[in-house]
């Protein structure tokens, strides 16, 4: 006998979900209690249900899927923000919602966590615009409905929204159903859509592909890796797309953003003949705030389920299957690309009692950073700065780009360190002000044993706020000032190695330190209030690109 | 000269908000601006936006009417919680929205903070349920929809939403709009509800008053009052109404509850011939977990704006209106009340060494409330503890008890400690799971130079969880620990007090010392993971009619 809501997660469970966030509430019970009770699931406890949302925004994207738990109106409206921040940067996320039963919905009964108007379809209804699909299990649907979830949640890479009244959670399945298989591609299209890009590179001169995050959504990053290898295709990446393939290898270019930095990249990849965009999203900071320019004619454009080539929509072409038939009818060709282009950071400067800058910080995390690092940077001057810095082998980097949620940072950190392998190590680099937003999941990496190395850019307020509103100085930039080192003991995190560093010493002292610790560690590192990585003073010079088109 | 913003920071100002709790944004940046050089209007950055929410619903609570400012779909995603919360209690609060400019809407641009799909008014169409009137602000219709959305939020005492482009925000006012008048009232519909109100009274023997929090809500707390002096009606309190009349009075019958607590009080409310309700409202907490059973046929419900007498609606009867005719027509009576029937709390048991139980502590923070105080009771154990306490002279008691969302205390504090007069001490009581949702507004209190005192509960994690549902000591229940004691000064609150207490002297000792303090408190009281109050023992007793009806 398998009960609605257990029959939810061991299909969850088939398909990978073995942690699950999230704020248990009276109405979830039996949501909390059978994740709490099953045998292949976990109940990881988060300290509010943003932080659950965003834990498993982190989970999911080293792990591929992930799950939220939350109750009723309260719990479900307060993680809102996280679960849209998954819709947008394509995260399948399952947001396992517990609601009153329904003789209390037929009642119209007037019912904490309601609104006191006897509604209780409202919530659900908000949530429709950040999901891509959504049901309330019964007895008599959740066979086939949590398969249509699955099977939307994975072919959008987007977030499904699933609620159980109390009363019918625990009641036995009704029926059965068969997963629906994944997507396939019409062998035809493929075929078009492969001729027509062997085509267009037939003519090219010089060609390079944009390798996308929709890449690494979908799994595919060896896949794409292997059409390069065939091809010898050089490619650049842009900002929310850093990570998806290895920077380490001799066919990157470097970082492109447009016209605010890398000149010498800019110009190769827009006057080339053919560029390749694969699972790319063209928005505002990947796009240098506009100032990008991709002649449409020129350009591919591979997605999950389709390609654009020349104008043309070849639907049913599912990604993989593209990157096999161009991997395997591709000539390998001895492509162009510009030998002294690819950017790299200067080397660090400062020592002794020389105050941390810019100039010397990023290049001393960039030298941090080890193969197979897993770095989530949050959104701000540090994802600005780090997106600039060459990654080491497999190491990967994760920001939250397009929704650019200040504050996910922390508790993604904690969902990516429950879903790294045993020898990934997890680093959460953030500024001071987005820290303060979450800080308290900083409990759950010492509660689950888990050993990040947190870096925390105290630099007295919002920087990136100071570079793009108009009067820096004004107070609404300005944060309350904590003593930051001496926060994950207070929060629960013994034997932590943690430190506040001012001067270049202290901060190399302290990141050996890091580097050979066997403990979580935690390094406050302060700078003056104005110092800034390069593209954070591009933007601050560029605003009326990015506000106005 | 008036820009769109500031014509509405203008308005807000004249109708009492001086403060806007927020979190800066880029698209907010020209609201974030107004309010920071608004001479009459004070910007109070918080941690994050679900906090400003909550610290705006805080200070309306004491102040009449509050304000949040955020940027878009971030921001005020994040903050919908407490929007909803605010709407559920009736606050009227003002959720400012910075914007994306409108040319970016009008070409569809993919940019930050939007969900990626070119759609813009998404957001505003998330709000709806959880707001009573929204706009978007533009220079034509600024002047008429700020009169309207705030006649809306003074009549319905809940949220609106208010978003500005930023690109129009700064733009001249076109045009103008009057205020809208207060809602009057029918004179005829008045003296007819009257009338039938003084006839069932006159018929009763017995009757006792309701008030209900929605009196607070307009500020007529002095106007039923003497409506009660006038007519010598005893009244009776449910739990999120406590503290709208003065407990410290003999007319004061004690907590009314079901059929969950005080058996007297439940007899003499539910016998007696005619039980007015003023600005009440039923819902599960107020009810006994719906174990109060009142006749309609003797019930008197009147509302903001209407009354129902003896299943007769009377429409245009103003609130105020109404108690006025009353108090003039209505008779003196020596109504009978239940002399004994005032239920205290026992005398506080334990000394020295002696564990901190429920029965023991709760009696002492009884005792240690003074007249004026704000205490702010945390959704869960400490308010059905404290809902049963009796409060001195003029204390008030703020508790979410219908949106009921843990975490909403800390922040909602800061929001009252701002609103306060400056002789109101808040007394903020919590339990250290509730805390640990929000816990960094903590740092609020200290950087706005506040003095609450502050109790954090520690039972081992979510004691009234525990209690209702199948498994209590099944791990959900737990949460991380934390050195509460330690949070204050990690989070910039320099110079409070603060202690950790194990034993009754112990408490005793910190509690003499945080009466006397000129500085913020902050007491972490521990006790044994099941010592709950005896409401919290009648719910965990009564979750068949709690949860099915």
């Amino acid at each position: 006998m398998t009960t609605v809501v257990q029959h939810v997660l061991n299909r969850l469970r088939d398909i990978g979900v073995k942690h699950v966030f999230g704020v248990p509430g009276d109405y979830a019970f039996p949501v909390n209690d059978a994740i709490a009770e099953h045998p292949d699931v976990e109940w990881v406890g988060s300290c509010n249900e943003l932080n659950a949302a965003y834990s498993a925004d982190g989970y999911a994207r080293v792990h591929g899927v992930g799950a939220v738990s939350t109750t009723y109106g309260v719990g479900e409206l307060s993680a809102m923000c996280g679960i849209a921040g998954a819709y947008t940067e394509h995260l399948p996320l399952f947001h396992l919602v517990g609601m009153p039963a329904m003789p209390v919905q037929a009642h119209h009964s007037i019912v904490h966590h309601t609104l006191g108007n006897g509604e209780f379809n409202l919530f659900h209804k908000m949530a429709e615009p950040v999901v891509c699909a959504s049901a309330i299990m019964t007895p008599q649907n959740v066979a086939a409905e949590t398969e249509r979830l699955i099977a939307a949640a994975l072919y959008h890479r987007r977030p499904v929204y699933m609620a159980f009244p109390s009363d019918l959670a625990n009641m036995t399945v009704v029926g059965e159903a068969q997963p629906i298989p994944a997507p396939a591609s019409d062998p035809a299209q493929v075929d078009a859509a492969a001729q027509a890009i062997s085509d267009m590179l037939g003519r090219a001169k010089s060609a390079c592909v944009l390798p996308g995050i929709l890449v690494s959504r979908a799994g595919l990053n060896q896949d794409l890796q292997r059409f390069l290898d065939a091809t010898g295709l050089p490619f650049a990446t842009m900002m929310s797309d850093k990570g998806v393939l290895d920077e380490d290898q001799s066919s990157f270019l470097g970082m492109y953003d447009g016209k605010l930095m890398n000149e010498g990249v800019r110009r190769f990849v827009e006057d080339g003949d053919v560029v390749i965009m694969a699972g790319t999203l063209m928005n505002d900071f990947n796009t240098g705030a506009f100032t990008a320019n991709l002649d449409p004619g020129r350009t591919i454009d591979i997605r999950h389920h389709y390609v654009r080539v020349d104008g043309m929509t070849y639907q049913s072409v599912e990604m993989k299957d593209l990157l096999d038939a161009l991997t395997e009818k591709l000539p390998n060709k001895q492509w162009p690309r510009p030998a002294a282009e690819v950017v790299r950071m200067p080397a660090a400067g400062g020592s002794g009692d020389d105050p941390i800058t810019a100039e010397n910080l990023y290049p001393r995390w960039e030298s941090f950073l080890k193969p197979n690092d897993i770095l989530v940077a949050e959104t701000g001057t540090v994802s600005l700065g780090m997106a600039f810095t060459r990654l080491p082998q497999d190491a990967t980097f994760q920001n939250q780009t397009l929704w650019g949620s200040i504050g996910w940072a922390t508790p993604a950190a904690v969902g990516a360190a429950l879903a790294a392998k045993d020898d990934q190590r997890v680093v959460l680099i953030t500024g001071e002000g987005s820290h303060q937003l979450t800080a308290q999941e900083i409990s759950q990496f010492g509660r689950n044993g888990l050993r990040p190395v947190v870096f925390i850019l105290n630099n007295n307020g919002y920087l990136i706020e100071r570079l793009l509103c108009a009067h820096p100085d004004i107070s609404y930039n300005d944060v309350a000032r904590w003593q930051y080192s001496e926060l994950p003991e207070v929060l629960g995190c013994e034997g932590w190695f943690t430190a506040r560093v001012t001067t270049s010493a202290e901060l190399d002292q302290a990141m050996e330190t890091a580097a050979k610790a066997d403990t979580g560690c935690y390094i406050e590192v302060v700078t003056a209030t104005y110092e800034a990585p390069p593209m954070a003073e591009q933007l601050h010079e560029n605003t009326a690109t990015l506000y106005s088109t």
